[in-house]
């Protein structure tokens, strides 16, 4: 399978800049101001895991009538310079007197008028990755100029991926869809579940993966009690129903959806929960047509799952991030639209308080839905 | 190898708990309100990899007089109730009226007087992992209750890691170990970088890492530009050097160390710089006895490598983050104390621009240091 092109033709990151500045100058504010991975990459396509450490504080300011300037520690400058971005200031962090606050207070001085407003993401699914100390030091030196929330602009601008973008997490569901094909390799009664989990990483790593951010999954009878916990050392047995759900990233982008196994006979109700999954999932499949919403969705799976209007969070958003915003739950009236990339994943409840998942991934075309990942059968893999 | 248990024993967790309260108690404060992984793991034990899902916000309060209480989305009720923490709160998130800060606000009542002041983590290498329009949005709801700086509480009691911590450290540096002594295997010339990082991942993930976090890196001639840049599709070549630096986990604990690898001849240059960076090294090494401070650390090393008061962090802390506090900069006159496990991480300047770095990993002893990955000889090695 040949990998689409790795980064992205620069005019997307000018389309995506201008996208943008355009709602900045509609929401009045002069600047937006970012301080997380993907909020950064978005803008810059600066690509690094060294996000690991969370030692540095990282800003990029977009103004709204210039070209986004970089605000970092030293250590990015050399790869920062690699990508479009021509403006780029460094300090040398960590520095215990003034991490960086002076310099980004003066960039924004440089592109805010006095009375300026300066968006920062602050809504659901963000944060502010920067001590908040820094942050209350940093409203001290940018004098009038005030700081407020950046109205979901960078959020709402992700929601829906160009074909680039696109390409990039069909390529990274790919990858996950073989390594699921090779499972019955890793896996037999009496495998330890960290061993499963370790091989199976291998295996992503060995179709493609650039690296496996994510994994969770469960091994037990009649079901598993949780979909986020990571593995014991507990054996695979046999009438055990194996779960593995993955995160690929390639070239930053993710895919993110589970599989289910039998370890031999798994019995009736885990059978007829699996099909139960697979029966919503396509149902929420045909539901996802431009105009539909995301709660829409919701409901189209929730009969099949006998579930009322509770019972969680059934997909979401994907692209670079594991998850994103918006989510399949009865309050979420976001309108589906062409471009939007989503998970779609059920769960259902079985006895003594166990549950089973499904998870596929697709993509809002204008004409409906296609998957990104392989659709699953309505009966369970088994592995022996 | 055999492993180390995995886990800890509840009297660990007590005892965690029990120091941060005495410090609370002397601060004036009446709970810590934790939001980021190393922060709620530290105290409760929970281990997942979830927190890739940037969606849901979690909360643990530390009252300074009772066990700690989680405030956390539903969906991590069933694996926080497996670690020690008997009093879990839970929210169907996300909520899009209210996403968790009304039952938040509820609990801080309940263990936090009218005029008490709670402690929320504000200084270097640290964030608050919650949209900080929730965090006003908290601020409103505690009433005349007020949320100030932890006074580094949580980061000073990390410092010093317990004898069942480092034997997690030492465990993954074996696992990384093991991998790079496995390099050749997987690395000739012609082979694209991007499939070298691919291949060591695996090679980390079959020596028995749960997971690969971080891996950055480098092949070129003379020196590299970085050491955070992700790898490209380019062939490693006779002549290069080629860095690897990889943080893999184990039950939750990281090392964080590099190698750097000759491709046949890598010139005078190259050899000389390998030489000093072993040197410098040693010179640390040497000087890491309790009492000294990571700013002696800084200096032990600098004449070698030829820097003045600058060139940047030249070592960090490790445990449960890839890099954690202190900082080996002339700034960090943090001292030395018995359980300190620190990467020492000199870097020297090549010419062109370019730089080569080389890390090892210590835990410092009553007695002085010890190797928790092995130390390195002053010849580069070779691949070929």
């Amino acid at each position: 399978m040949s990998a689409p092109e790795r980064g992205f033709a620069q005019a997307e990151f000018h389309a995506r800049t201008r996208r943008a500045q355009d709602l900045m100058r509609r929401a009045d504010l002069s600047a937006l101001l970012l301080t997380t991975e993907p909020e950064i990459r978005y803008y810059t396509g600066f690509l690094t895991r060294f996000w690991e450490s969370p030692t540095r504080p990282w800003f990029v300011v977009v103004p709204a009538d210039a070209a986004p300037v970089a605000v970092i520690p030293a250590i990015g400058a050399h790869l920062m310079a690699q990508t479009w971005i021509r403006d780029i200031r460094t300090w040398a962090a960590p520095d215990y007197t003034d991490d960086g606050i002076g310099l980004l207070a003066e960039t924004l001085a440089q592109f805010v008028p006095a009375r300026g407003a300066i968006g920062l993401a602050d809504e659901l699914e963000s944060h502010v990755r920067m001590p908040l100390a820094n942050l209350e030091h940093l409203r001290r030196e940018i004098g009038t100029r005030r700081i407020v929330g950046d109205r979901g602009i960078t959020a709402t601008a992700r929601l829906c991926k160009s074909d680039a973008e696109i390409a990039k997490i069909r390529h990274a569901a790919d990858i996950a869809d073989r390594a699921f094909d090779r499972v019955g390799e890793i896996c037999a009664p009496g495998t330890p579940l960290s061993t499963v989990f370790r091989r199976f990483q291998m295996l992503c790593l060995d179709e493609g993966a650039d690296w496996v951010p994510y994994l969770a999954g469960a091994a037990a009878p009649g079901g598993y009690g949780d979909v986020i916990s990571p593995a014991t050392d507990v054996p695979v047995a046999e009438g055990d129903v194996l779960m593995l759900d993955t995160g690929v990233i390639w070239d930053g982008y993710f895919c993110d959806f589970d599989r289910n196994f039998a370890i031999g006979d798994p019995g009736q109700a885990v059978l007829s929960a699996h099909r139960q999954l697979i029966d919503a999932t396509a149902a929420a499949f045909e539901t996802a047509r431009p105009g539909q919403t995301m709660a829409d969705l919701f409901h189209a799976m929730a009969p099949i799952l006998g579930l009322g209007s509770g019972g969680g969070r059934l997909g979401h958003g994907l692209g670079m991030q594991l998850t994103e915003g918006p989510s399949i739950i009865p309050a979420d009236h976001t309108e589906l639209a062409p471009g939007m990339v989503l998970t779609i994943e059920p769960c259902v409840a079985l006895p003594d308080g166990k549950i089973m998942v499904h998870e596929e991934n697709i993509v809002i075309r204008a004409d409906g839905p296609e998957y990104l990942s392989t659709p699953q059968e309505r009966e369970i893999r088994r592995l022996c």
